[in-house]
């Protein structure tokens, strides 16, 4: 559900007058149609949708300066739109207004093999973009369980089950191309790995949701192939162990690719959605290892001492292409699995991320109170970050029930917070955490505020989130 | 020689009244003196001092805040203060004002052995915190050439010989505390890994150089102390081929800690000043490796092979810690030897930081401009990154010497940006790269200054400096 945010909506003249304008100059790709409007008034989220006025669909960064130009100019609010796969309410139009769809800036500009980094239009999806570098033993690591598309990913700052050793949006984008909420365009960043030339706009707008302009182009870090990959799972009978052996990993500086916790009801639900009829319903790690064929040896090695030593069962390998994509996609299905628990359910998912020492602590404080709630909360976690989803499976037609939802979600959220740790580590804040938000901001929130007026003085750039009030 | 920036200096009432207030409050840790003025108002570049009209030692947080706010009220500008060894004029006083020294806000406040992080003051200095760390098994990689303080490394994005595997102050820092240009204390960052929670505060302060408000405290990565070192150097006959064989070695992904390179000229000051007879004036590879037994082997066979092909020498390696020490502190005392080879000369020392495709391009156009100039230009080079440093040794005394200097330090800088890189890849822009960082950030400059505005209205965070006019 949408918080009231209190804002009125853009003046339905002006909306109606920059609605015919967009439609003389732009013609099909404006839609005003009720489905339309309403696919793009939402992400994954819980709630209804807030749809915006009218879609356009732009196709290059050009369209995009010339559309917001002509939204500054009537103060109408706009949303930029990729995949629709958010989980925070970052795209609903609370105040109505232009859902600039950017799903046709398709194109991937450039590769540079030797420099490993690559160009992209923000509409370009994680999928399409490593199905191209396939045949170049080049990847790009980062993969939130949806096909996001590329800009979504950097205005969330998403990351994934690759970012233990990979980073996040943040470490892995170069530069930018920006619309700013005047319709200028500016480019921001560089090619060089490194660099001291002035404030770190490229920064600025990761993780801006959208609020401060439209990312229309990115520069990306890419990644060799590691010559040799190595899958495994590793089952725990003891929840707490099964954490606390990630947290030792981690500790050890064991440069894991990915590291990822799944609980006894979340297992339940990959195995029955997945078919993984070889596994047991229990607290398991799915692991992943990168690099040279000794290195990949000397890792799992030390991984599998460490388990050993916190009761983890043997492991099972997949080394072959094939059994690692399915190990996979079990794991990237986990959400559909979980919400084929229960069909028919809302879902809210909570994404507290905490300092290493705490997480057992989170883990088990969350999976207690999910107890407690009634609800069926399965947990997954890239938990080498820190950082653990609860999916809080509830009746969405019963207003109690979402409300209880809510405040669970707002619990664990807060815990995280009380530890040193974030209310979110990779799904931003949107409008589903502003209230939460305000409580970890402080007085940064001010600061913030402070920039957004100075860089879209009308507030027409995706009003009424990522800033507390 | 710091441009002519056209700025007015602060109303000498308002000084005069600000300086009587702070020596009320302060007492001697306030000083007018000549000498202190002078000693405040440069950094380690070339260059008359410009001095400020008075030094306020702080020693907390809270004091930072107090002083800046009386700056503030009379619009006097505040300059902070670290170990004075920046290099692009960051610390002269151009409207004169307050020099704000933090060297008394020295303490380590927090180590989280656990979650590899620790909480620091301003003032301290890399060596200060790696010395205290040496006894729990983890360090602190960043290593700019002097001992610098924190709090001005976060301040100029500085990095070092470690930053092709660590990262730079971008990557490592967590979180600050920071007084802005109205005298608030707020806090940005937390302990977790990772966070989508709002605006990236933390890395808009990292790199502003004093001009967005005064870093106070830093919470920053720490890493465990691996479980081997092997430093090594390899010399090589040809130039192009010592830069090239790095090239390879980061476009494989070989995950080496350091690789540094030196020209003829810069070696031959190296054997001179840190008494290296065993070696020959030759390019030269300085290399670390750090991991696990099996790991570290591993490298160094990646690197042997890439380097064999390429027509390096025989490795002489370090594996002790004096062997090493004595190696990487010649490598750090590089600027002083360097400076020994003309006694009394100035040094102007360029920043370039290029894709790897293009270093060795880079490279040796610029070796070819350096000898053409007549001036001794020994080059130094944190070639991983692919950033190198051309020092330029002039007689500082001749106009048309220090002009042409200075010429020469320019072409160099535009010419890595006309390749896609940087003209600054860790030092910053503060005085002396304004003319080059207006070309190299275009549109984006102007960003940045709608930000510098909303956050400094009255300009006196480090005034004249990072943004071009």
């Amino acid at each position: 559900m949408s918080p009231d945010t209190g804002l009125a909506p853009a003046s339905g003249d002006a909306v109606a007058s920059l609605v015919e304008t967009l439609k003389a100059r732009f013609g099909e790709r404006v839609s005003t149609a009720q489905a339309m409007r309403d696919s793009h008034g939402r992400g994954e989220g819980a709630g209804p949708p807030a749809a915006p006025d009218a879609v356009v669909f732009a196709q290059t960064t050009e369209e995009v300066a010339e559309i917001v130009a002509l939204c500054s100019q009537r103060r109408v609010p706009v949303i930029p739109f990729g995949a629709g796969s958010s989980l925070e309410g970052q795209l609903d139009a609370v105040r109505g207004g232009i859902s600039l769809d950017l799903t046709g800036l398709d194109k991937i500009l450039e590769v540079n093999a030797e420099d490993l980094d690559v160009k992209v239009e923000a509409g370009v999806t994680r999928e399409q973009l490593n199905a191209h570098l396939r045949d170049q033993g080049l990847f790009f690591p980062l993969d939130p369980g949806a096909n996001a598309t590329l800009g979504g990913m950097a205005s969330t700052r998403a990351s994934g089950t690759n970012a233990v050793r990979y980073g996040t949006m943040r470490e892995v984008t170069l530069g930018l191309t920006v619309v700013t909420a005047s319709g200028e365009i500016v480019t921001t960043g560089g090619r060089a790995r490194k660099s001291s030339a002035g404030y770190d706009l490229t920064r600025l707008f990761v993780g801006a949701e959208g609020t401060l302009g439209v990312i229309t182009e990115l520069r990306l870090r890419l990644f060799g192939v590691p010559e040799r990959i190595t899958s495994g799972l590793c089952q725990f009978d003891s929840f707490t162990n099964a954490v606390e052996a990630v947290s030792a990993v981690i500790q050890m500086g064991v440069p894991v690719a990915r590291i990822e916790f799944l609980d006894t009801l979340q297992m339940q639900a990959c195995i029955a959605y997945s078919k993984l009829d070889e596994l047991a319903a229990k607290p398991t790690l799915f692991l992943e290892f990168h690099g040279s064929p000794a290195s990949v040896d000397d890792q799992i090695e030390q991984v599998r001492e460490i388990f050993d030593a916190m009761g983890g069962g043997a492991f099972s390998w997949a080394d072959k292409e094939e059994d690692r994509s399915r190990l996979w996609k079990a794991r990237h299905d986990a959400y559909f699995a979980a919400r084929a628990l229960a069909p028919g359910t809302q879902s809210i998912v909570t994404d507290a991320c905490v300092p290493i020492s705490r997480l057992a602590e989170a883990v088990e404080a969350a999976a207690r109170d999910g107890e407690k709630s009634g609800f069926a909360c399965p947990i997954v976690g890239h938990v080498g970050d820190g950082n653990f989803h609860v999916m809080i499976l509830h009746d969405g037609e019963d207003p109690d029930a979402a409300k209880r939802a809510k405040a669970l979600s707002d619990r664990i959220a807060r815990r995280a917070v009380e530890m040193g740790g974030t209310s979110t580590g990779e799904h931003g804040i949107g409008l589903n955490k502003l209230a939460v938000a305000r409580e970890e901001l402080g007085a940064s929130a001010a600061l913030m505020r402070t920039i957004k007026d100075a860089l879209d003085p009308h507030s027409i750039m995706n009003p009424g989130k990522t800033l507390p009030v």
